[in-house]
């Protein structure tokens, strides 16, 4: 797409910290870096989100983020790892090019709360599980 | 595992509420709902973590991901979706057999806080970008 910011940087049209290259993606660290070594997977090709993408190319991005965890491993200072993938703003997408966050994490550190959990009724389960079903 | 709840869970020795089973995976709906439809894919065989987890089991997770992801957009009332997945206590992981989260979202919920971004210096960028890319 023209006028998408995602695009030009996995085309290396604008200037990025690229960590890997290949046909299919480039993967950068983000500009506003959560915690140091937050990598972004960018497709070259333009997928608006997880819905778009091919399904190939969803299945690649995840052996892709497992290569690029252990390379974090094997070279930073870490004691765990988020892999987190955002659809649509209402769940915090705020470029419209489909990309994989993968967030080094270190003991203490307060990137990345976790959300308020609550215990849902076995009844609310049950009828949720059949409604989604519906839709395999 | 003998004491891992989420190998009886995947295995059916514990019920659960469940959205989809195949040879390889269990998908239950989360008791802590973070939200109404929260689902996590459990591989059958038990891997602490995407680290242990195999590469091919990873990219069929994120294949079974995209086909959750459409299945709740078809049948339930979502804004937008989550994918994450945490490894290690560091990162949120709190039982430690290897799942990933589905997270259907609406406007407004407040489910799931951005973290708090900061903008890194591309004198930073590059020298990470480096440190990493020797591990792969």
């Amino acid at each position: 797409m023209n006028d998408c910011i995602f695009c030009k940087i996995a085309a290396g049209q604008i200037p990025s910290a690229t960590v890997y290259e290949d046909e299919t993606f480039r993967v950068i660290l983000d500009m506003n870096q959560a915690i140091a070594g937050h990598m972004l997977i960018l497709p070259k090709e333009h997928y608006a989100d997880l819905y778009e993408l091919p399904e190939d190319t969803a299945a690649a991005a995840m052996r892709l983020a497992k290569k690029l965890a252990h390379a974090a491993a094997a070279t930073m200072d870490l004691d765990g790892l988020n892999i987190l993938q955002n659809n649509g703003e209402a769940a915090g997408q705020s470029v419209m090019h489909y990309h994989l966050h993968v967030l080094p994490r270190r003991r203490g550190d307060d990137t990345f709360p976790v959300w308020n959990e609550r215990t849902a009724s076995s009844e609310e389960l049950t009828q949720t599980a059949e409604t989604i079903r519906k839709g395999l």
